[in-house]
């Protein structure tokens, strides 16, 4: 499998959940010469030198940068734009910078401006992740089998798209290129409103009265249990996420207000008829899930909770 | 294991998902000398007659009864009242009544006006399931370190209490008892909200233009893909089940609609502060349901689709 490497540099700036895991395949598949992770905190270089996860490790994004074929920003959205800037002037000609932002509107909006010309911006967005975060929650499965979304602004160089293409490939994701907002419009419903929903509902069930909430904890049935461990996700990563999608969010929020109106409407007066439809309607989008091959949740090897 | 069989004689009204996993334990530990099961529908007739998961089968309700030490309710609760009359004619004397109903204020206020002196009512209810109906979907595994409550009446025999714990226990369930009310309270929270959101959230999608929707689906990410599971669950239970808890989901989603707002107007006005609050003290009864056991979906030993 492992012939030439297909970059001579990676540079990996944030090495949490999804950054220490694109590291794991670049280091099993030697995909880059050399590796070189960068981490704000003290903790997660140790713990990445620890691990053997990077080549190199530093806390300065331009030092990680300079000389690299690729700089991928693995970061919350939140640090795009002073990365972009701290980057900028290092960059050699040719270079690619992508990153696996939630967003993808935001993130070309907020690298795209600093990049010097003759540089190319290949954004992505991996479809995959757990409700661990950090760098040894990573592992070199995640990506496989799930989709990875590009969305290269127009004009950008084919190559370049291609390199990108040929990583995540080898990440054995399954790779499909599409226009930023389009990306967004998708996401803000298939992801970030279910987050929002998950997240609302844990937090109204924290505010029951405390003899409630310790049932509701102990008796957490189907449904409820699986709406703890979407709200157990990174809390600044979706805080960045809600920020910089918020127009797709916010009108995805009110297409299902209306729908819940509707259900609650049912359910009040007691019309069955409407409710059994509705839940009927609903059977089919989860067959075409399935069929499409995106229902069954990425497992780390051990270490990750839901396999105890 | 096997001594005594703890009733001689069982008759399980309906043998969907929770009946027919319920049979599968009953014959596989003999805990009754004779497991009658009462389908409506031929084909599950024939289809627990094949698995021989019954030892007799019938159309009627008062046949599979009469006789029985124990009955079990494991039908829509939309079709209680009519069991309930049918059966009270040919229940004998000393025994136990029992359902597996959702919701159990109405599960009792169904039966209860129906029964004889004499015969002991013990509502029950499995915090178990799968998103397969039918008796093909069943697997004796299904209730394995689950939970199982029971809300008998107050003042019910507590040796009729005990047997049916006792059952219980045998299919590997812990069993904890309380009073109806609260029980509908704390599932409307932890179960009954989350699929009236889920079957909300999946049917949003399937209402978008028909080329987002197709990307949706195949791009289905973690949280919608969830919700799909979720919201796959039989649409008549849960028909039933909403007409049945409508107080107590109603004022759940009115709690749920005041958080909603709450983080929907820190999106709007871009308060990054507020989000990260809420998305951060959600872990915390993600850590509680981790500790509680109850963070394991139960899945069927192959075919049950998430396995594939």
């Amino acid at each position: 499998m492992t012939g030439e490497p297909l970059f001579d540099r990676i540079a990996l700036i944030g090495l949490g959940l999804i950054g220490s895991s694109l590291a794991r395949v670049i280091k099993r598949d030697r995909l880059a010469r050399i590796l070189v992770g960068c981490a704000q905190s003290q903790r997660t270089r140790e713990t990445a030198t620890r691990l053997a996860i990077v080549d190199e490790v530093t806390a300065d994004p331009a030092g990680a940068a300079a000389g690299a074929d690729l700089v991928i920003i693995c970061t919350p959205m939140s640090a795009y734009e002073g990365i972009a800037k701290a980057i900028a002037p290092v960059l050699k000609p040719g270079a690619i910078v992508s990153d696996v932002g939630s967003v993808k509107r935001a993130a070309i909006a907020a690298i795209a401006p600093h990049l010097p010309a003759g540089v190319h911006l290949v954004p992505g967005h991996p479809l995959a992740g757990t409700e661990h975060s950090g760098p040894e929650a990573g592992f070199a499965a995640l990506f496989e089998g799930r989709w990875t979304v590009l969305t290269p602004p127009a004009g950008t160089d084919p190559a370049a798209v291609e390199k990108v293409v040929a990583l995540w490939r080898r990440a054995g994701s399954r790779v499909e290129t599409m226009d930023a907002d389009h990306h967004d419009h998708v996401l803000a419903i298939t992801s970030h409103v279910p987050h929002l929903i998950a997240y609302t509902i844990v937090g109204t069930a924290v505010d029951l009265e405390e003899h409630t909430r310790a049932e509701v904890i102990k008796f957490a049935a189907s449904g409820f249990r699986d709406f703890t461990r979407i709200a157990a996700s990174d809390p600044v990563m979706w805080r960045d996420i809600f920020l910089t999608n918020r127009d797709a969010v916010l009108e995805m929020m009110g297409r299902l207000y209306e729908d819940l109106a509707v259900l609650q409407r049912a359910i009040r007066m007691g019309d069955g008829e409407t409710l059994e439809k509705m839940f009927t309607r609903t059977r089919e989008i989860r067959r075409g899930v399935v069929e499409a091959g995106q229902h069954v949740p990425p497992r780390a090897p051990g270490g990750n909770g839901e396999t105890a």
